[in-house]
């Protein structure tokens, strides 16, 4: 007997009858001989309707009483779902944030979970009922419910395995598991058996979406186990785990990518001690993530060109600050594209092969396509490329790293 | 300064500039210098939608859940209208039944409110802020989220007024007071500018669905003054006081009419002792409620007629019931009519004038309408006659008791 966490996001328990066949999901697991917890996120379409009507009557408002309104899309399906679960059988009962308690900072709309404490959950569970809990929420230090931000339902998930020391944590979500790369890019991209939480966490924060980034971070600092599987089908999902348990490991296991990016130059700045302090500090004052950073040797010593991106949301705002900074920074002239792709190569098994970054460049020279900025971590190689090369690029790099389906 | 609750229905939140209305309408009274509390019900169809979701993944479902589910209509509009208040310069905070809190029973889908602690809320009220509270709903005994039932918010408000000893509690609605009668049957109908507890709560129950019966009672009870008025138009309301308060009293104030109303009659029962018992008691058994009951004294002392009414929806197991009691009983046969409408005419004032019911049953004599059962009680007098009178009834006995407007 195991003790597990099933989530199902949005599109799972999008209406009655897929609630319905959630609740089989679970009953299936239930006679498995399980113990379990499932946390779930509102009807797809419900928070929105709920962000939009907070939205359309004021558009500033004040975060408590916005978490107050959306918190109440998984409210419903926690109940609809016990409901469900106790009509063919099975023991259930629903827990809101507050009722468990999931307790958070006080940030409302983007609130970290602090603790959970599973004990009242877990005296139903030892009884064979099954906890469905409301993803999404929690309660702040002032008693009010909060939100943890879009996604956050995942993070509820691990954060509740974590706290109930599961087994292992089932996301259930609309794909069947993570690719090597988009499928619907690089028909040969293949379903990963297992990935590390290094690797996951990469390719979440570079744009595959499959899971949440802090959901990751959480069950990495916790060793919780992760499987990302279909709730629409029943094969074997990813496991998400740590890099002992993965004995053959790919040097690369999953390319990336975001086409949410913007790319910005500073031409010819006079090169000075504190130039790029000046540039990204005033950035970051106007709450501007920068990504990729790129400055190169000025040849004379004199004029060097900045080159870094930001998200294409921030692309304007950036332009503005730079714009501001005209008198205290002395540069020529400020270029912007928004037509550019971030691609990135993910596996630990990098850190032991030399030679991984250089293939890549190969791979993209021998298409003719022309890198205009690099980035590297431990496990990672990151470039950014003309946009309109990004499904070119991500099929030579499939085929070049070993990673098409037989 | 006065302390007020002001009470919104579903109709008067239906949308968002229904909401943006209500903060205007609550503004203006915080400016006239008030401590106001606001109870609000869900947006109209909301509640409905809801309980249709419920129904849909279970005909019988737990009340616990459905309740879970149901409740979150109330908590979407008070994160609303707190909202709607901020944006317009009203501080203000919403408040669930929990928060508060609101305790009731554990009867789940028709609970009781057995206390309410306004501590809390009211240091917010003496600082300026608005409290927004969720009607129809509370925290049951086992910590789980109640709801009182359909109408509920009515006695949210004026449990919430008496626990926090407030001046007045102000409901609005879509109409703009109690009338003398239905002003859709009968035109010269007048709103009332004063009402007895005891005579609206004759009207509630008699089919007047102004307000709803419980809260008239809670009211009666902690002597909290009512006033029902529109929430659409600026017009004064009805104050619902106690009999003290009225100077004047009008021998008759309101004539009342069901249409939920069925009729049925036991043909030549053998009278014995216990035969009263037997019926009813069969009825009870089987939870169904019987309003009005005659019993023709027998003149040959053998058999005797029982004519008794029902409503409409219970019609069909009141007749399984009486069927499956045919080898208990000795009766000729059961007669039923649906097309029966009860009218009533209530008055604090028939306690001390005598002749009141003999002009009722004069005024329906002239029209030729028959009258097929009477009850009485203090301050009315009901009679059923056959459903297509009503009309004709109902504006014969306004004009007979003087009620017609100039």
């Amino acid at each position: 007997m195991a003790r597990l966490v099933l989530k199902f996001g949005g599109t799972s328990v999008g209406d009655v009858d897929r609630i319905k066949n959630v609740a089989r999901r679970v009953k299936a697991v239930v006679e498995q001989g399980n113990e379990v917890a499932v946390v779930v996120s509102a009807m797809s379409g419900a928070t929105n309707q709920l962000v939009k009507w907070t939205t359309e009557v004021a558009r500033l408002h004040d975060t408590r009483e916005y978490d107050t309104v959306v918190a109440t899309g998984e409210q419903v399906t926690i109940g609809l779902l016990a409901i469900a679960l106790q009509e063919i059988g099975v023991p259930a009962r629903s827990w809101m944030g507050w009722q468990v308690p999931i307790r958070t900072d006080g940030a409302h709309g983007s609130a970290r979970i602090e603790s959970v404490d599973t004990s009242e959950i877990e005296k139903g569970m030892k009884q064979g009922q099954v906890a469905v809990v409301a993803g999404f929420q929690g309660i702040g230090p002032d008693g009010r419910v909060t939100t943890l931000g879009r996604g956050g339902s995942d993070t509820s998930a691990v954060a509740l395995a974590a706290a109930m020391k599961a087994e292992r944590c089932d996301i259930y979500t609309d794909v069947d598991g993570v690719y090597t790369t988009d499928p619907r890019i690089v028909a040969k991209a293949r379903k990963l058996d297992k990935i590390t939480y290094e690797e996951m966490l990469e390719m979440a924060s570079l744009g595959a979406k499959v899971l949440q980034t802090r959901s990751v971070e959480l069950a990495m600092n916790h060793g919780v186990r992760v499987q990302v599987l279909s709730s629409f089908s029943d094969a074997p999902g990813t496991l998400v785990v740590d890099e002992d348990e993965i004995v053959e490991k790919e040097i690369v296991s999953g390319i990336a990518y975001s086409r949410d990016e913007a790319k910005i130059t500073l031409r010819a700045v006079k090169d000075r001690p504190g130039v790029a302090a000046t540039v990204f500090g005033a950035l970051a004052d106007a709450q501007i993530n920068v990504d990729m950073i790129v400055q190169n040797v000025s040849a004379d010593g004199e004029a060097t060109d900045i080159t870094f991106t930001v998200t294409r949301a921030q692309i304007d705002r950036a332009l503005k600050v730079l714009s501001d900074l005209k008198g205290k920074l002395d540069y020529e002239k400020v270029l912007s594209d928004p037509a550019v792709t971030k691609v990135s190569i993910i596996g630990v098994g990098m850190r032991s092969h030399a030679g991984v970054a250089q293939r890549m460049f190969q791979a993209l020279a021998d298409k003719g396509i022309n890198i205009q900025v690099i980035s590297t971590s431990e496990i990672k190689v990151s470039v950014l490329i003309a946009e309109e090369y990004t499904e070119l690029a991500l099929r030579s790099l499939h085929t070049a790293y070993g990673l098409d389906a037989a």
